[in-house]
């Protein structure tokens, strides 16, 4: 029986959570409140980053004496492994918690088994409340747990006839000063940032994040194939983040600082390196949430790997009739094989209109 | 001073214009509230077809004797010439119309003087209440009378990549049943559907208004420069509704029933037909209100030539990454030229997003 203030602290630990988004790979975000025996807020925290503490031991370090007798509230099952860090479940124990309320399980194998520890202990343990908003939070960590590779948010910015450039290529701006800026707290919430060659080429563009305080610099990755896109002093290579090149194996890269090269396989068919490989690489360095830049040629390849989590389309009230298209070479020619979403979220961004959705299970067109 | 009856009234009124949408042209559409002296409703009635009476006629018909001393709210002024019908404005005096409320001046210059003629007797003439939501309303014929030519609409069903078929030429159906329902709405508000040669060949459309009760079927216009897309037999020659297929002065039309070919001058620059020739012919055959079904090419030659009012988009949330895109040819080579809209409405049909804009004045990107 979850009360109004179970509700409430509940809500507050999952905003807390969010905070960490960008920061905390491998781990997941995690929020935490803790309410002293008589139900007042008394300490609370979140995980600010890998290696340092988990947000419940923010908590019960600020709530102090207070926190026995309490109740702490965690968006995620507290851990019950020792990592770089001790083990939740024993600190919530010393501090002598008397209830904890956790929203979504640990899938984590080897972090699994908090609430059973506590339990046995004699805490009163509760699971699920504010379950799918806790869940939401976390998509990223949790599909990374789930598939096993990085989760991937695909990002455009198009027209409303799906240019992403006008027939010249001139495509600064299509989207507006509003949208750019949304841009850039996608990117501060993923771990890497990954373009393809098209647009390195083209754009040159340097992926940090700017405007947002406090930001984590995501990880940049460009996919240039063939090692001819990335120039000594592209701005991806000026050293305000880590920077990785992903190249074919045979591959001449002998111009590009030999840290920042990534060889890869090439696409078993059409051209590019293959997604998978790229992703377990990727995963295999800490990375869990990738934002797929583009372009047209790189996001088509995701597509056609099945390996697009969610789609984030910005769409600019401009119409151009000539230009590239949004998406290329997805590998689909009948509309019965096209990508199914569900549109989960439409938001105006300024004169511009954010379009979020995600993929669907296959069903016949009606 | 409007009061909260008079608003009330009011917006009835326009309610009751809206029913008359697809069949009044060349005609706006009008509604008509009368209230008693008492305040109490006595009669209501909107302008149901071109030659039959006109709102303030069927409100006052059904208002009787009790519309002595009260006050009648009309979405346009009244009219106060003969045509196929009497004066409105003589109409509400000699049934004792005591104050006369409306929300759009009449911009006809054969209908204008209502107001005048009725403050010369003695009536209270107040204008302005909800007037942007009686023009709003009234869009489609207000336009036509301030630029000369019928309104233009231009609707559209693609992908969220901007596709509207496949790389196979499938294209049924792209977007949801819900969808297509509401097609068909706008077409019923229309007084003609156009449609090019390109869409002709592909779907052999009937452009019919189905599953809507008491539709005006409009008029139906295939734009077959070469007289090569429209074979006898087609669907749009059923007889069912009126069709003109545009074509070529030089084309050979022999095949086509001949009161059903409009002859047209070629564009001066690109292909197809001179689409202000186009829109002239239809304004002199009474059209006011144009529904552009496409398909890219056609709706390209509408928008190089300025004559595009208003954009409704279906997107549907699929992803194709091939395939002919919403748009082609509209004269438009760099990000400089693209046409700026403004979006004034989302909405959610079915699983499908519909956006409707509007062409804003042009400016610099930003």
């Amino acid at each position: 029986m979850d009360t109004t203030a179970d509700i409430t602290a509940m809500r507050r630990a999952i905003a807390l959570a969010a905070r960490g988004l960008g920061a905390t790979s491998p781990n997941p975000v995690v929020g935490c409140v803790v309410l002293d025996a008589a139900g007042h807020s008394a300490g609370e925290g979140f995980h600010r980053r890998a290696g340092g503490p988990h947000a419940e031991i923010h908590a019960l370090r600020e709530a102090g004496e207070r926190a026995r007798g309490g109740t702490a509230y965690v968006t995620l099952e507290p851990c019950n492994h020792t990592g770089r860090t001790g083990p939740c479940a024993q600190a919530l124990l010393d501090a002598g918690i008397r209830r904890v309320v956790y929203a979504v399980g640990d899938p984590n194998p080897q972090a699994t088994g908090g609430a059973d520890t506590l339990r046995a202990e004699g805490v009163q343990v509760e699971q699920g409340l504010l379950a799918d908003e806790a869940e939401a939070g976390n998509t990223a960590w949790l599909t990374s747990v789930r598939l096993g590779r990085p989760y991937v948010l695909w990002k455009y910015a198009a027209t409303l006839d799906g240019r992403v450039a006008a027939a010249d290529a001139t495509s600064r701006w299509i989207t507006s000063a509003e949208s750019r800026a949304d841009v850039h707290r996608l990117r501060a919430e993923a771990d890497a940032v990954v373009v393809g060659s098209g647009t390195a080429r083209a754009d040159d563009p340097q992926l940090g994040v700017r405007g947002i305080d406090g930001a984590v610099q995501p990880l940049r990755v460009v996919v240039d194939t063939g090692a001819t896109a990335v120039k000594p002093g592209a701005r991806v290579l000026d050293g305000s983040a880590p920077t990785l090149v992903a190249v074919a194996e045979d591959a001449d890269a002998a111009h590009l600082p030999e840290d920042a090269v990534l060889r890869l396989p090439r696409a078993a068919d059409g051209p590019g390196l293959d997604v998978p490989a790229l992703l377990a690489a990727l995963h295999a360095r800490g990375v869990r949430s990738v934002l797929l830049e583009g372009g047209p040629v790189l996001a088509g390849s995701f597509v056609a790997a099945g390996t697009v989590d969610t789609v984030v389309g910005y769409l600019a009230p401009v119409l151009l009739g000539a230009g590239p298209a949004a998406l290329a070479d997805a590998g689909i020619t009948t509309l019965s094989q096209a990508l199914r979403l569900a549109v989960t979220e439409t938001v105006r961004i300024g004169p511009d209109l954010r379009v979020t959705a995600v993929p669907v299970p296959a069903r016949k067109g009606n």
